[in-house]
C-alpha cells in the first residue's frame, strides 16, 4: 500500500514518518509540502535523514489521490480547512492530525482557533477518532488532540458510568515542549524552560471545546471542566491529573473496576493495579497508562493519565486509526513497550 | 553575633550556611554534627568548600548555648524531638527547620511521621514561623515545611476572607528533587527523574497536617484539602496550583485585590498584576510569587504559588525568622531577586 | 526462532528485550535471572511491563541450550566469566554484552576490571563483534563496549589508512547516565547530575584496553591514546570528540573521503557531508554518525562520533551481530531512524 | 557611589544588576538602554523585577558621566565600538563586557567578529581585565570572554612556566546555553538542546584570538591552539578540558605545584588537591576551580577548568575588576560559595 504524508517536517510528521517506515502494510510513503514550494530531498531537511531517499513534493490533491490509498495531514491548524475539500468530495480517506475537523460547530472553531472554519457540511462528514474508545469511522478521520486524548481516556469511565459530580471536574495537565511545536520563541528557549515550569493558555486552550464536545456526548449534564496546562521541562509526554468529587462514597478498588470494565479489551490502555504511572512508562509507545485513587477524607477521585503526546497524542493514534480504517490488527506497526530508559 | 548550625551537610543546611556567611549581623558560624562523630573540617565534605576553614564539631548542647546567640537545626525528622529539650528548658532561641515541632498534637505527628513525638509540653512552647503571615514568635520557632509554605501563602487570602467553598480545595503541587533530600534511591536516580514526572505520597504527605492545622486556625470550617505532590525534573522549586470553587461569583480583579490586602506590606510576597509566575521567577530568592485567576465558566479560583523550596521553603524563611526574632530589618541578608537565568 | 536473554532488568537488557520483541525472526524470548532466585513475572518488575506475560526464570545453562537457538548475556562484568564455560564447551552461540570476553589477555582483564578473568583458552574462542567493521564471528561473540564502539568507529579510517601521528590521539568522550547503569549513588542522584558535567575514571576506564587491543591490531605503531570520559546530563548518548595531528597536511574533504572509503557499504554508519552530528541525530537508532574536520592552523583532524550507548553501544549492536551470525539482512529489526524529537 | 549599567536585559546585564544591588559600595544603579527607545520601568521587563523601582533610560553619554562614577556596558558585540569613544576621550572609567575592545589588532576584530573595529588609538587605551592574573588596569577595562577566562586560567601556569609542548594544546570546551545569549533560534529551542550535545563554531569561535593574544604575550612560541566548543544541556557553566603534551616527564604533584605557585594568593581560584571539579562546584560564585592530572602513559597533562560563565565569565569578573579599579577588597560583594544545590 502507498500512503501520502503532508507535513513531514513538524514533530508529529517526523514521528509519523518513522512509524510509517516500519509499518508492515506500508510499501511506500509519498511526502508533500507547500503547494508553491519546490521539491526538496528529505535528506537535506535534517541530519538524521542522511540516508533517506524520499523527496518532499509540492502539494497536489489530484496526484495524492491518484498515487495513494490514504493521506495523512500532519499540518498546523488552518491548513486542512483549506486543502481537504477535494478529498472529502471524492470520499478519499484522510487522517487529519490537526484540529480543523474536530469540532462539529464551526462557531466553536472560530472562537477557539481564531480562524475561518471549514464548511459545516464538510465538518459533518468527519469522525472523531478517539481510537481507544472505538466508534465508527468515516473516510475523514479527525485525529484527537494530545491533551484531549489523555484527559478523555482518564475521564471516560467516570463520566460514562456517572460516578462523579458533573460540576466538580478539575484537570491539571502537564506537557513537554514538543507539544508546543517547533517555533523558536522566548517561551521555547532552553534557558526559559530548563529548571522551570509555567502555565500557559489558562482556560483558553483550544483542546477544551473538543473535550467538552465528547464529554457532553457521553453525559450531557457536564457543564464545563476546569482545565489548566503546565509546561514541564521534558521533550515528550503528557500527564493529566484529574480530580472530581465522587457522587457517593467509593473505594479505590471500585474506581479501578470501573476503568477495567471500560478498557479490558483495549491493547494500548493500561489500568494499573496499584500506584500511579509516570510519563516514562509510556514514552515511545502508543500506550495510555492510567492510575486511580479515591480519597475518602475529601471524597475525591484522582486519576492520573499519561501518554506520549507525539504517539498516542498524535502520530501513534493516527496509525491506530489507519489500522482501524483498513481493518488491520490494531497493534500493527505500533510499539506497546516504551523506549526506556 | 555568633550562631550555631546543626546539620550543614543536607541541602537546607548547605543553603543556610551560604546565607549565614553573607548575613551582615552574623560574625561567626559554629557547625555541629552527630554527637558521636569526630570533628571534621568542612572543606573535606565537598569540593565547593575548598577554601572554608570551618570545622563540624560533635553536637554538644551546653557548648552551643555557651558560644552562640541562637541555634539552627537543619536536621531530618526525628532529631530535634530528641535533642531540643535542653534548649527549650533553658529558653535558648532555636529555629528548627524540621517537622518535629510544627504539629501541636503529638498524635498527629505520630500518625504522619511514624515516629515518637516530642512531649506535649515542649510542643506547646513552639511557634509556627510562617514568616510572611507574621504572628508572635516564641524562643522555639518551628520553620514551616516547603509545600506548606507555598500552599498556605496561596490560600491565606481566600481562606481568611472566606471567599471559597471550604470543601472544594484542590492543591496540585509540583516540586523539584532537592525537596526530597540527598538520599540516593531508584526514585532519585537521574535516569528515573530526567524527562519524567511522577506522583508520590498521594494523600500521605507529612505536610498535610501542618497545612490543615493552620488553615483551620484561620477558618475552622475547612474540613480537609485534596493535596497531591508531583516530582518534576528540576533541582529546586515548588509550584502549588490551587483550585477552589468561589462562594459567590467573583472577578479576577477581586481575587487579586484580596491578595493585595493580605500581602501589600510583605517585602517577599509578589502578587502579580497579570499572568502566572514560573518557578524561575523566584529561584535563589526568598520570594513567594502569586498569580490569580477566576474562571466564570466553572466558578473556580485558580492560584499559582511559587517558591524556592530551599529558600522561602527552608533556609531563607529561617533567616527571615532569625531577622524577625532579633528585630533586624526583615530583608537583612536575604536576596529579593532570583538567581536568573 | 527462540532466544534466551539473561539479565533483562538492566538498561541494556531492557532495550534488548524491546528489540527482540519486534524482531521478525524471533518467535519467542525466554528470560533468565540469577540461578538461585525464584521465577518472577516480568510484569512485576516495572510498570511498563504491565501487559507482558513473560516470566524471568532461574538461570539454567542446560535448559537455555535445550530451548533456544542463541543466548544473550546482558549481565554485569564478572558474570559470564563464571557462567559461559558450558556454552563454549558445547559450541552454543552466545552474544555477551559484558566486558568479560573482550580482552584476549587475561592479565589485562585482571588489571582493568579488578576481577578474576575467564580461562585463556575460553577467551581465545571469543570474537570481538565490532559490527560495522565486520570481521569473522565465532560462536562466542563479545559485544564491544559503548565508548569503544564510538571511538573505534571514529578512529578506524584514520588509523587503518595511517593518516595521523600515532602518538597524538586525544579522545574527549561524553556519555549520558544510562551508560553508568542503574545503581543509585550520590554520583547518579538527579541533583548531582542535573545542570552539571563531571569527569570520571580519568585514564582508568575499562574500555581503554579493548580500544588499544583493536587499534594496535589495525596499526601496531599506536602506543596509547589519551582518553577522558565526561558525564553529561542526558539519559542516553555518547559523543566522542577525537583529536589527532595529521601526518601530513590534509583537507577536510580528504578526511571525509577516507571515511567514505571505509564506510560506504555500512547501512548504519553515516558520514556527514558537512557539519558535525549531535547525539539526538542517532538516539533510538542503531546508527553511528560521524563528522570530520581538518584545521590547517593546528594541523589537527577532529572527528565527532555519536551513538546511542544502549543501541549501537549495546543492545542494537548485539542484534546486529545476531543478524550477522544467522545471516539475516543486517538491518533486520533495527531502526535506522532516531526516535526524534 | 552611583554606577551606570547599559544593557540590563541580556543575561550578563541581569546578573550584573543582581550583583550591583548587593554590593556594599554601590548606593545607586542607573540603567540605560537604546538611545532612541523611550524610558521603560524595569518591572515591566520581567516578572522577577515586580518590586524594582528602577527605570531604563535612553542612552546618554553626557548624563552617564555626570551622574555616575563608572559605567558598565553589558551590550552585544558592535555596540561599544560605536558608543565608547566619548568615555575614552573623557578618561571616564568603563568596564566593557563585550568583545569590542579585547583585541589590540583591529584587523583581528574585523576578521573574527565580521564588524567594523574601534579606532586603533582607542583600542590602545583598553586593558584586558583577566582579574585573577592581575595586571595594571587603565580606565577602559575590556572584561574577558567566558571561554577565554576558563581557558587562560587553566593554561596560565603551564604556559608561563613553559611546562608543555607549545604546539600540542587541545581545548575541548563545554558551555551551557546562557553563554549563547537570549536569541530564540532552532539552536536554542528546548527540544533541540534537551538530551543533546552539539559542537558549534568549530575553529571559528571569536574568543580564539583573545586567547592567542594573551597566550603569546605569556609565551610567544605558542603558534595556535586547537579549540572546540560544545553546547551542553545546562543553563550556566563552562568546563574547559585542556590537553597538552608535557615538555618532559612530570608528575601530577608537580603540575599541581605549578598551579599553586601561580594562584596561591588568588581568593577566587581553587586548585583542587585531588580529583576534578564539576561545574556545580562554582555555579553562582565568582570562582574558578582547577583540577590537574599527568598521564605518564601518554605524557599528557590534563587540566579541567570550570567557571560560571555569567559570573567569573562575565558579571562577576566585571565586579572584581570594579573592586580592583577602586581599590576595594577584591571579594567585596562577590560570592565565594556556589549556589548549591
Amino acid at each position: 500500500m502507498q500512503v501520502a504524508l503532508v507535513g513531514v517536517t513538524g514533530y508529529s510528521g517526523m514521528v509519523l514518518y518513522q512509524l510509517l517506515k516500519q509499518h508492515p502494510q506500508v510499501d511506500g510513503i509519498h511526502l508533500y509540502g507547500h503547494a508553491d514550494a519546490p521539491a526538496v530531498p528529505l535528506k537535506t531537511v535534517a541530519t538524521m535523514y542522511q540516508k533517506e531517499t524520499a523527496v518532499i513534493r509540492p502539494f497536489d490533491a489530484a496526484a495524492i489521490m491518484h498515487d495513494n490509498a490514504m493521506v495523512f495531514f500532519a499540518t498546523s491548524a488552518g491548513i486542512t480547512c483549506q486543502l481537504a475539500l477535494p478529498f472529502i468530495a471524492a470520499h478519499f480517506p484522510v487522517i487529519d492530525l490537526s484540529g480543523d475537523f474536530r469540532l462539529r460547530d464551526p462557531q466553536q472553531y472560530q472562537h477557539w482557533y481564531q480562524r475561518t472554519p471549514a464548511p459545516v457540511t464538510a465538518l459533518a462528514q468527519a469522525s472523531y477518532g478517539l481510537a481507544d474508545m472505538p466508534s465508527p469511522l468515516t473516510t475523514y478521520i479527525a485525529n484527537p488532540g494530545c491533551y484531549a486524548t489523555a484527559t478523555l481516556l482518564g475521564l471516560a469511565p467516570l463520566v460514562q458510568q456517572q460516578l462523579i459530580e458533573p460540576t466538580s471536574i478539575v484537570v491539571d495537565a502537564k506537557s513537554g515542549l514538543s507539544g508546543a511545536g517547533k517555533r523558536a520563541t522566548t517561551a521555547s528557549h532552553y534557558v526559559t524552560v530548563n529548571d522551570n515550569v509555567s502555565l500557559y493558555k489558562l482556560n483558553q486552550h483550544q483542546h477544551i471545546p473538543e473535550m467538552m464536545q465528547q464529554l457532553q456526548q457521553w453525559w450531557p449534564t457536564i457543564p464545563a471542566i476546569e482545565f489548566t496546562t503546565t509546561l514541564i521541562p521534558v521533550t515528550r509526554g503528557i500527564m493529566a491529573t484529574i480530580y472530581a468529587k465522587a457522587k457517593q462514597p467509593l473505594t479505590t478498588a471500585q474506581v479501578r473496576d470501573a476503568f477495567m470494565t471500560t478498557y479490558h479489551e483495549q491493547p494500548f490502555v493500561q489500568v494499573l493495579p496499584t500506584g500511579m504511572p509516570t510519563i516514562k512508562d509510556v514514552i515511545g509507545s502508543n500506550n495510555c497508562a492510567l492510575g486511580v485513587n479515591y480519597n475518602p477524607v475529601t471524597n475525591t477521585v484522582v486519576v492520573v493519565s499519561v501518554i506520549d503526546n507525539l504517539m498516542k497524542g498524535a502520530a501513534g493514534q493516527a496509525i491506530q486509526n489507519f489500522n482501524r480504517y483498513f481493518d488491520f490488527a490494531v497493534t500493527t506497526g505500533l510499539p506497546t513497550l516504551p523506549v526506556f530508559p
